[in-house]
C-alpha cells in the first residue's frame, strides 16, 4: 500500500478492459439480427458498477484476472438484460436509456425481448468457459451459482415483482429496504463476492466483509438513484428525471425527505468502509474508491 | 436387456419425479406474486420430452440420478420459459397453451416477462447445488456450459430470432433445416448430452452418437409439430391449430407436403436408432422408445 492509488486510472483501465471483453464475447454473427441487439444493449456504455466492483474484489484477494473478468463481464450482461426488459412497454415503457433509444424503439419489442433473454444466457455461457486456463470446474460452479441466485426470483428478478406490485402503494422504510435489497442489492452484493470467488482459500471473515460491503453499496446507490431522481437533469441522467415521482412509485426522498436520504447514503458509505476496514484484507483501495464513486456520483 | 421394457410405466415414473422436483425447487414464496406465476408456467404439464431425453440418456450411462433430475428440471425451465416468452403479445401473441391460458393472459404481461426471465435464472440456479453429494463442481459447470450454449444466441434465442425474421419469407427447405436447429433442436440435442454429463469418463463415440441421436430428434419433433400443425385438432393440439400456416410461417409441410413431411420424420426416427446403435451403449431402449414417441405423437 505504499504507492498511491490513482483511482480513475484505475477505473479507466479497468473498464476499458470490461468494454473490450463485453464487444469480444457478445457474438455479432448471432442470426436474426440477435447479435446486433444485444450489443446495442450491453455496449451501451454504462459506469460498469457491478463490473468494476468485481475487478477490484478479485484485486484484494489475489485471485484469477481471467476469471475476473468473465465475472465482471457475466455481471454486465445481467445488468443489461435487465434493463432491456424493464425498459419494454409492459414494464417502464422508457424509450430513452443513457440518452440513447432504449433496445425496443430501435429493434423492435419482440427482438428487445429475445435481446435480453440471449444476455441473460450469455452471462452464464461466460462463467463456463472451455478454455481459461486456471479456471476450474469449482471456480466457475460456484461463480454461476452466486450469480443465479442474485438474479433470480430470490433476487433481482424477485425485486423486480415487488417493484410492480408497488406501484401506488405507500411502502414504509422497512419494505421499501427490502424491495431494492432484491432489486438492485442483490447484484451490487454478488459483484465483491464473485471477484472474491475468483481465489480459493479467502477467509470466511473477508468473505462475509465483502458481503457487507455489497449490502452496503447496494443500497447507497439506490439511495443516491432516488435522490438524483429528484436533483437530476436529464442531460446529467441520461434518462428522463423524476419519472419514479411521477409514476407513483415510492422512493427514499418521498418516504425520509431529501436531506435525510443524503444522510443514509453517508451512513452507508461508512458501513462499506467499515465492513472492508473488518476484512483483514491487505489492499482495499480500489473498493474503498468504488463505495465513494457510488455515494458521490452526479449520473 | 433381458427384462422386458415397460416404457410407459417408466415415462410415467419419470415424468412424476420431474414433475415433484420442478414442485419442490420452484420457489412459492418468491415475492410480489413471482413465484406463483413461475409455477404457473412450469407446473402445467406437458410431455416432459427434454427431461425424458436427459433421465434416459443418465440410465444408458450410468450416471449420477440427482444431477440427472437437476438437468432434466433445468431443461424444463428453459423450455417453459421461452414458451412464456413466445406466447407474449409482442411475439406470437398466443392465448392458450396447453389448453390453458397462457402466463401473461394470466397474470399480465409484466409478470409474464419476469416469471420468463426468473424461470432460466432458475435453470442455472438448479445446475449449481450446494447440497447435491456427488455432483462436483466439474460436472456443475459442464451442464451449466452444454444448456447455456444450447439456449443462448447461437442456439435457441437465436432460432426465435431467425423465426422473427422470417414471417412471410419464403425459406428453402436448407433454410428452415437451419432455423429449427437453432430454435428447437439446440435444446433436444443439448437434453441427452446433459444427462451423459451426469456420468464421468464417457467415450467420445457415445457422446458423438447421443449428439447425432439428439440432432435427429431434435429435427423430427419439429417436423412433426408441423404436421400436427395441420392434421391436429385444437382440443388434442391444447393450442391453436393452423396458426403456423396462418401466420404466413414457413414450416416442413408448406414447404415439403403433408406426405413427403412424414417420410422425413421417419428418415430422422431411423437415424436416431442408428445413432443409439452406433453408440456403444449397452441399454438405449429408454433413449429408443422416446425417439418412436416423438414420431408417433398426436400432440
Amino acid at each position: 500500500m505504499s504507492a498511491a492509488f490513482d483511482f480513475p486510472a484505475w477505473q479507466q483501465a479497468q473498464r476499458a478492459r470490461v468494454e473490450q471483453a463485453l464487444s469480444d464475447w457478445t457474438p455479432p454473427h448471432a442470426p436474426g439480427g440477435l447479435g446486433e441487439a444485444m450489443r446495442y444493449a450491453v455496449l451501451g456504455g454504462g459506469k460498469r458498477l457491478r463490473a468494476l466492483l468485481a475487478l477490484a474484489a478479485c484485486e484484494a484477494v489475489g485471485g484469477h484476472a481471467g476469471a475476473a473478468l468473465r465475472a465482471a463481464c457475466a455481471l454486465e450482461c445481467i445488468h443489461a438484460y435487465s434493463l432491456v426488459h424493464d425498459d419494454m412497454p409492459c414494464m417502464d415503457n422508457d424509450v430513452l436509456r443513457r440518452g440513447q433509444p432504449t433496445v425496443h424503439v430501435k429493434f423492435g419489442e419482440a427482438q428487445a425481448l429475445l435481446a435480453g433473454d440471449a444476455l441473460q444466457t450469455l452471462a452464464f455461457e461466460l462463467l463456463t468457459p472451455d478454455e481459461e486456463q486456471g479456471m476450474d470446474g469449482a471456480m466457475q460452479a460456484r461463480l454461476v451459482a452466486l450469480l443465479a441466485r442474485a438474479a433470480g426470483a430470490l433476487g433481482m428478478a424477485g425485486g423486480q415483482a415487488v417493484d410492480l406490485a408497488s406501484v401506488g402503494v405507500q411502502l414504509t422504510e422497512p419494505q421499501l429496504r427490502e424491495m431494492h435489497r432484491l432489486k438492485t442489492g442483490a447484484l451490487l452484493r454478488a459483484a465483491p463476492l464473485m471477484g472474491a470467488a475468483c481465489a480459493a482459500g479467502v477467509s470466511v471473515k473477508a468473505l462475509e466483509a465483502l458481503g457487507d460491503y455489497g449490502d452496503a453499496i447496494g443500497l447507497a446507490f439506490q439511495v443516491i438513484d432516488d435522490v438524483l431522481d429528484v436533483t437530476g437533469s436529464d442531460a446529467a441522467l441520461g434518462k428522463t428525471a423524476g419519472k419514479d415521482a411521477a409514476a407513483g412509485k415510492p422512493t427514499y426522498v418521498s418516504l425520509l425527505g431529501l436531506d435525510a436520504a443524503r444522510a443514509l447514503a453517508d451512513e452507508l458509505h461508512a458501513k462499506a468502509l467499515a465492513a472492508l476496514a473488518a476484512s483483514g484484507l491487505p489492499d482495499t483501495r480500489a473498493l474503498a474508491a468504488l463505495a465513494a464513486a457510488t455515494v458521490h456520483r452526479d449520473h
